[in-house]
């Protein structure tokens, strides 16, 4: 059995069909027409359509599509609420894939919330029932599953852990307007300006960047750490000191069994775990501190993973 | 139908018994013999069969007796895991109780987790589907429903909110032994702490209570602020900040529909809301800033309710 999986991001879009042991079949990446959601749409199932045919395959071979989204997203009712591109706003994405692709069932969640359900599915959810996922990308995102099920809330939006406050006390400005954010920390963007302020007072940072031929961003301060250079590993210290403060309220709220983590900063998660495990340990009530944080065991494709695991899960759903 | 509802706490323990609609129709106040946990169960079900005798009821009439417990509660095996009190340690409570009572059946939770059962059955519960339920007390508590059901997490240890992290600046020592939890800087204790670095700051501040022949506690202090005293206004102000932070915490974390406070110091809400929904605005992400926070529907007996609502619980759960 096929799915259709449909990863919208920001910048890219990844269209893929997909068995439901997560085998990913054909797959194409292209950019997202953010300049007009509808046609960006429209091109998605062109691309779907010449994936099945690469294939040698029916369109009725494919029994659901699953499209993640990035932005706040309405799942029952399958619109994207907000995204910040122009007129990405309540576009009922769900209805109007349905309509031009056979009528198929179309499910639609928050790009992060996927990665969670994806991980349910194909990855570490298999071993771990309570867990907390999280995003370590430019900015910070996550999801909480409880009891092997996506906690949701009042209006889905639970797992806002980005805008967790880790600092009071020199809190920086997050995009949301707060201040003191774990995104504003512990982000990607939080390692490059931390790199920047570093540059001001010792410009031999910078020689260390130049001469390592890397950009003076999170990769490259990664980078420079992996070999050795102090300043780029207090740098991730200390970004994962305010993760790991993040994860100290989640661990006390929810007494979770793991926290999984994904996204391009934590594919440096042996730079952050320092950091994290000291904050951790310093920030979590005693009995609840044997929970195990690894990475994603479903890598670049969480997202795309997730959006397959729409459609399966809610088959699985059905069959119960 | 009647059930046993035994609400053992460290200094006093209720004993009840109570219908389906959380009607208590007898009830007793004892002493708890901290001394002798197996003692104290036994004097417990002996004021319980001297209630039902009150009434005019016979034993068999009874379909269940539940227990709320002050510590680390094995709500699966009905153990109490441990209290801090001499050898309240891997107590057997359901099994004990049952054998001595017609082999009935006996549910066991900690206190703050039946307070937000009893809520859900028998209060704010009807309306919120998610919801932190907060115990402001000598420390504080929580629990966590999500979706109608009570989160418990790895160890059934969910709802930790006295030890999230609100103050990294001047962090107070807490009794679990971390630094700046909420519980050193929210709770009944903690204000009876500012209270007396006020009055050596100030020892008019002491005059204030003495002429208002209250003591200087939080209730003393939640006094001299309904009459207008500004600075016993500002220390829960204060608290409320705090308390505020650990409230934007769960509300970033679970997106919930609201926030219900019980225990002593939460009876003066009015005293702790400015500072709580100043606090929220500052640190809860936008979109979820929406939650409602109220008093529980259940007043002082919330704990006893609850002890009543594990029964009631399960006996829902089996006609399911």
């Amino acid at each position: 059995m096929y799915v259709g999986a449909l990863d919208i991001g920001g910048t890219k879009t990844i269209v893929a069909v997909i068995d439901e042991y997560g085998k990913v079949y054909g797959k194409e990446r292209i950019s997202t027409i953010t300049s007009d959601c509808y046609a960006h749409l429209e091109r998605c199932l062109e691309v779907l359509r010449g994936i099945l045919k690469n294939l040698g395959a029916d369109e009725s071979e494919l029994s659901g599509i699953g499209v993640t989204l990035p932005g706040i997203v309405d799942s029952k009712e399958g619109k994207l609420i907000f995204a910040p591109y122009e007129k990405w706003e309540n576009i009922p994405v769900a209805s109007f894939l349905s309509e031009r692709f056979r009528h198929l069932d179309v499910f639609c969640e928050n790009d992060v919330n996927a990665c969670a359900v994806g991980e349910q599915m194909f990855g570490l959810g298999k071993k771990y029932k309570n867990y907390i996922w999280m995003t370590v990308s430019t900015g910070v995102g996550g999801a909480v599953v409880n009891d092997s099920e996506l906690v949701k809330g009042l209006h889905g939006f639970a797992g806002e852990l980005g805008h967790l406050k880790v600092e009071y006390e020199e809190p920086e400005l997050c995009p949301c307007g707060q201040y003191g954010c774990l995104e504003a920390h512990g982000s990607g963007t939080a390692i490059q300006k931390s790199i920047q302020k570093k540059i001001k007072e010792k410009p031999e940072f910078e020689e260390a960047f130049r001469s390592a031929e890397v950009r003076a961003d999170a990769f490259g301060c990664a980078a420079l750490a992996k070999a050795g250079n102090e300043m780029a590993k207090k740098i991730f210290w200390q970004a994962g000191v305010f993760l790991g403060r993040g994860i100290s309220y989640c661990a006390n709220i929810l007494n979770p069994d793991a926290v999984i983590l994904g996204g391009g900063v934590a594919e440096s998660l042996e730079l952050l775990l320092p950091g994290i495990q000291y904050s951790v340990e310093k920030n979590t009530f005693y009995p609840m501190q044997d929970f195990v944080i690894e990475r994603t065991a479903l890598g670049y494709e969480a997202a795309l993973l997730g959006a397959a695991a729409l459609v399966l899960r809610e088959r699985d759903g059905d069959q119960k």
